[in-house]
C-alpha cells in the first residue's frame, strides 16, 4: 500500500475530490496547509543572496512566505497508484508554477476502526 | 520505528489522548482533518454514476462532502505498534461507518531537538 | 528521497524556514499542529497513576494537554536529510523541553504536478 499526498491550489479542491471520485477512491483525507514551491523563487536573488547581497537576502525573506494551499492523502494498493497520480495532475495541471506536488510514501499496514479489518481490504 | 496515524471522531480525540497515555505513549500531535470513508457512499448511487445517470452524479457530487476529523499520530518502535493500534481501536470502535481509520508508516529515523538524540531513544 | 517532518515551537516558524532557505532547501510544506513530548510529563504524577491514586490520574489529565505547534515538512533527497536535520536542530535547540521532534519518512516518489516530472528531479 502507498500513501499519495497530493498538496493542490485552495480553489483546486473540489476538482480534486471529484477525480478521487471519478477514479473509484472513495476514501481520503485533507487539510489545510501553506507551502511553496521552487518554482517562485527568483534565481537573480537567489544568486544574489548567495553572494551576500544584503537587498538580496531582505527579498529572500520575502521568498519565504508560504501560500495557502490543501493538502489531500488518499491510502491505496500499489496498483491504483498511478491512476491516483494521474487523476490528480489531470485536473491540476495548468502549467504555472503552484501547481503543486505529489508525494507518494509506503504504508506498512491500514486499519478500519469499524471492523477491525487490516491490510488492503481495510482500505477497499 | 512506525508512525502511527489515526483519524478519529472529533468528539474521540480526548478518550483517544488518554487511551494513548494509558498506553504509556507520552509524545503525540494531533491536528485538524476533513475525510470521508467508503462506508459513507451508497453503492446504488454508485451504480447510477457508472452508469451514467445524471441524478446519481449530482448525489456523487454531495457524496464527496468531507466531514470534520481529527488527526492523530505517533513515532513508537516497533514492537509497540500493536499495542498502540488495540488501544485507538478500543475507544473508537462504535460498529457505525465513520469511526475511522489508522494507518501505520515506516521511519527512518527520529530526533530529538532538545539533545539532538536520534533513533529509538529519542521517542522514549 | 526521504521526507523530514519538523515539529516545532510556533514562534520558531520563520527561524526555521530561514534556516531552510539557507541549506538550500526551497520547497516546503507548514501546517499548524498540537503536540506534546515525553518530557513534560512528571514522573512522580506517572508513577502515582500507574498506581492507581485518583489524584494522579486526574493530574494525568492535565498532561494530555497540547500545546500548539508548527509543522513543516520538506521532501529531499537521501544525501541532504542530514544538512536539514542540522539546519532545523541549530534554530530550534534551546535545550529546554519542547524543544520539538524531527521525523524522517522514506518516499517512494514525488511528482511536479505541472510538469509531470517524477523522482529527485521533480523536487530540485
Amino acid at each position: 500500500m502507498k500513501e499519495v499526498i497530493a498538496v493542490v491550489r485552495m480553489n483546486m479542491m473540489n476538482r480534486t475530490k471529484q477525480a478521487l471520485t471519478d477514479a473509484g477512491i472513495d476514501a481520503y483525507f485533507a487539510h489545510e496547509a501553506q507551502g511553496r514551491g521552487v518554482g517562485l523563487a527568483n534565481p537573480h536573488v537567489l544568486a544574489g543572496a548567495a553572494s551576500g547581497y544584503e537587498e538580496a537576502v531582505a527579498l529572500l525573506g520575502e521568498r519565504g512566505k508560504l501560500y495557502p494551499k490543501r493538502m489531500v492523502s488518499v491510502v491505496v494498493p500499489d496498483g491504483d497508484v498511478k491512476a491516483v497520480v494521474d487523476a490528480i495532475i489531470e485536473v491540476n495541471q495548468t502549467g504555472k508554477p503552484g501547481d503543486g506536488k505529489i508525494f507518494v510514501l509506503p504504508v506498512a499496514d491500514a486499519v478500519r476502526v469499524r471492523t477491525a479489518e487490516s491490510g488492503e481490504k481495510s482500505i477497499s
